[in-house]
């Protein structure tokens, strides 16, 4: 496991760009740390008032979620999923990058908002970094589909508050079947090891 | 899959709170919501700063990381995980339940910042919604630990907007090992099937 990335290695999710909706799901994301991170002393009464306000303010000028599918899913790739996203606060965005012979490389560190047991990453957010990045490989492979099954090996708990790095591949394909290993790592040590078997196909993207 | 669940039932993931911190995590989760929903129009450079504000002024008074940690861990039973805490907005919140003959029932219905495909929870969301209630069936078994293997077949696409029901139960342990079923429905029809083997254990609260 490299600890640097060649800068020339493609980003296969999407950049983070400096103001608009990505800074927006930043400034959320700080706050969704700044929720769990206020001290038990703290009245958060006022707080609570001030982004109730800013939701409504938000919601009040907002599409139907009808139409805000189309938008988000109008071309050129969606930079809104739950684990690379720049635009979805709950995304801590991973990111991803082409490496060669068809690996792709991922890195995240995960903040208080992604905890299980103490200090500790959830078990089933490791299981959404490892399967993005699966999928992410079949892409980088050009033959993707959908998770069909998925097994994970937990080996070592995955720290909080510390680089991960997360390598996968496509190794095999058989039809509609595609077949795809990947593993995630911290402190240079294997945390979780997955094989998935994804099946050709995505679901459409809706249309006005 | 019951469509409702008696009133008696055994509510084992925290209760919601009118105010305080679970407030507060309500209102980041409507915000969360908020962002991803704004049309692609609307300019959201003031609401930026102003979340940014918020953040900045928690940040400014809350405790150290180690500090939170402790208060977060102190009994009685955590509010914070990344599934179910009230105290989390990352959380959707997925609630479980108690039934009869060691069975647990998880409800949970999932908005825009879960998606994966158009319209459809992303794969890894189902993974932790499942993973964690195979957590709580332990809990209600009163033998638990942590994921040691995870494995998960994906049968119809789990869509967004829709009241899910999860059931999981132990089925099995023998020495540390644990084994734990359970199924993940929409509209009563299963979605998602898993298995894992969890192990004894579980790694200790932090303390001053």
């Amino acid at each position: 496991v490299t600890e640097t990335l060649p800068a020339d290695l493609p980003r296969l999710t999407p950049d983070t760009q400096e103001g608009g909706r990505d800074a927006a799901a930043a400034a959320a994301r700080r706050l969704v740390d700044a929720v769990l991170r206020a001290g038990d002393a703290e009245d958060l009464t006022q707080v609570t008032r001030r982004i109730d306000a800013l939701a409504d303010e938000l919601l009040a000028e907002a599409p139907s979620v009808e139409e805000r599918l189309v938008e988000m899913w109008a071309p050129p790739r969606p930079r809104h999923d739950a684990a690379t996203g720049a635009e979805n606060p709950v995304a801590p965005p991973l990111t991803v990058y082409g490496d060669a012979d068809g690996w792709v490389e991922g890195r995240v560190t995960l903040p208080l908002a992604y905890q299980g047991q103490p200090g500790i990453a959830h078990g089933g957010i490791s299981a959404l970094m490892v399967d993005h990045t699966l999928g992410v490989a079949n892409n980088w492979a050009k033959n993707s589909g959908s998770t069909a099954r998925l097994v994970l090996n937990y080996r070592k708990p995955v720290p909080l508050f510390t680089p991960l790095t997360l390598r996968a591949k496509q190794v095999g394909a058989e039809g509609r079947k595609i077949f795809t290993e990947g593993t995630l790592y911290a402190n240079g040590e294997v945390c979780v090891e997955a094989e998935a078997l994804f099946v050709q196909g995505h679901f459409p993207r809706p249309a006005r």
